[in-house]
């Protein structure tokens, strides 16, 4: 069986659940590697995923004999066979964060199970500690982005448009093995980039703009995330400071991330040092990146969690002037035993554009 | 109030419900045309949007007086604050198609609600029956993807790959006024066609292939969706009675659309013809379009809904067979009282690229 069944299923069983109904499609790309609309059951003896007519030959493709997993089509079952999926079980589990309260009753009444538990994001957990392969398709992900980023800044020319940009970016990561961007490119300029959240624009590049870059892609189902701010022309002397001001944090939030460290004290550290400065830090400090470009853990001073090695996270302070301008730094970070490593390698000196 | 406010207002007051927690974000778009992300409260008195402090400033940007929504941010809110929100209200709706089990328990938790309770997809429903300016841009959407299979007749060359074919189709969106892909574009070659949802690869296109092209773009939050199959060279006459089959189905689907078919019925004609061929219908047979490229209403045999006027949905049957080929011909629709307006024009004869 393939390992990350067999962990899940010893895992269930030591807190006495004998099933589990696996809806969530990045969980359970993550432990078949399909990529399929369909549900992943784990009954008392065997692995079943249901699925759509539309997906039974690509998802044979996939599957090997050895993942002991039966593939069966919605259509081929009758109410019987759903009842009896978990007729030996005391508990089922299921996936309280990610099924819907409709879905949930539904599911209460399709499969009569006794006791239908939350199983606490198990897999989401899991999914938080990367193993070789997972940091490896990272890691080249935020290759690529670094990459992109050093042609950036021969590629942005006053007059383009941060849609053009935005575009020039999501070409270069598709022709350079990714499949696609991990999240909506963010190319914020002058004024645009007090918001943290800004969407690619028809504003142009001009003089004295600062410039935030907030991208990633996706490598073989794995993501990248990073930031960059630069300047055009020139710095004005009060950017430069919040630069600093930022810039400063950002490298001391990574100079103390290593197994252990305590993503509420991270996060502290910067709002204090904003505060003396009377900023603000008004996002969370950063996020686990995965299969997803947001996953657990959340580091946020609203959230008490110790990191561990093999976590991949970001670390992204960012000040924002409402109206005026903004400035975000952000890293993707491994975290091991004793020290960070920073995936994502692209300068964070000032990059002044002429 | 806005328009759209003062409509959820009097269909919750009909039954009896006093305030609501509108959580799903294009549910909170279509309300208030906001992106951000948040939560609406619709509580006895006031509509309040609660969102971060990252997002405040975008919010601020688009709302105006008229819409009399007060936006707060998450941080500034006390335990008090929650609890005194639905004070008065004896039964509160929340969404139950989006909200997770678990938001559903913190929910009942947060805001000590007396009755939370379903609302059965009331705006998904409402989201369902298109105004003038939402049909407007549907029609822009559907337009520049005609263009864009214009032009792909032109470009498409034997030796190009089904990436670099669904890249150009991405390019072509956002030069011309979309926003990006409604869905990710499909270009599946040969025997990449024969899987309904098929990711376009590195395949070349060569002579003797079918090649099915399924696109759509987002014009001002709206979607289309299209697909066409074509020919590279010549067409084998067993794929030609394939597709003339197909064709002919759409066909008779759309002369019966009109206010009050019944989608269940119009399935049920496809299913009839293919079955007499010894062919499958595999998958839905439409589904409404609009803030998402897949809504409400489905076709297919297993949902017996009436159409309504100004209504969006696709007509979409497909015959695959399995690593051999498959052919799929899809239009998006406009029901009207009477009949169908077929909103993408691209032409459904033969077309064989040489």
């Amino acid at each position: 069986m393939n390992e990350r069944i067999v962990w899940i299923r010893n895992n269930l069983k030591s807190q006495n659940i004998q099933g589990m109904i696996i809806s969530n499609p990045v969980n359970i790309k993550y432990l078949i590697n399909i990529d399929a609309e369909g549900i992943l059951l784990l009954t008392l003896k065997e692995n079943i995923f249901i699925t759509d007519d539309r997906y039974i030959e690509s998802v044979k493709r996939v599957l090997t004999i050895d993942d002991e997993i039966i593939v069966t089509s919605f259509r081929d079952l009758s109410y019987e066979d759903y009842e009896n999926y978990f007729l030996f079980c005391e508990n089922v589990g299921f996936e309280e964060n990610y099924v819907t309260y409709a879905t949930y009753k539904e599911i209460m009444h399709r499969y009569k199970i006794n006791n239908l538990v939350e199983t606490e994001g198990i897999i989401e957990k899991q999914r938080q500690i990367k193993d070789e392969e997972e940091i490896s398709y990272i890691r080249k992900a935020c290759e690529i982005t670094d990459d992109c980023f050093s042609y950036l800044l021969k590629y942005i020319k006053k007059g383009m448009t941060e849609k053009q940009i935005a575009n020039e970016i999501e070409n270069f990561f598709k022709e350079h093995g990714a499949s696609g961007t991990s999240f909506p490119t963010i190319v914020a300029s002058g004024e645009n980039s007090s918001m943290p959240h800004a969407v690619p624009t028809d504003r142009k590049i001009q003089s004295g703009d600062v410039i935030t870059i907030d991208m990633g892609c996706v490598y073989n189902g794995y993501c990248s995330d990073m930031t960059r701010t630069i300047f055009v022309d020139f710095a004005q002397e009060y950017m430069k400071k919040v630069y600093n001001l930022v810039l400063k944090n950002q490298m001391i939030v990574t100079s103390e991330i290593r197994e252990g460290a305590n993503t509420k004290t991270l996060s502290k550290i910067v709002e204090g040092n904003f505060k003396m400065n009377d900023y603000d830090l008004v996002h969370a400090l950063g996020h686990g990146v995965g299969l997803e470009v947001h996953e657990g853990p959340i580091l946020s001073s609203k959230n008490e969690k110790l990191l561990k090695a093999k976590m991949v996270i970001t670390n992204e302070p960012g000040i924002y002037i409402p109206g005026e301008y903004g400035i975000r730094i952000e890293d993707t970070i491994l975290v091991h035993e004793n020290d960070a490593e920073v995936l994502t390698k692209s300068s964070k000196n000032y990059c002044i554009l002429n």
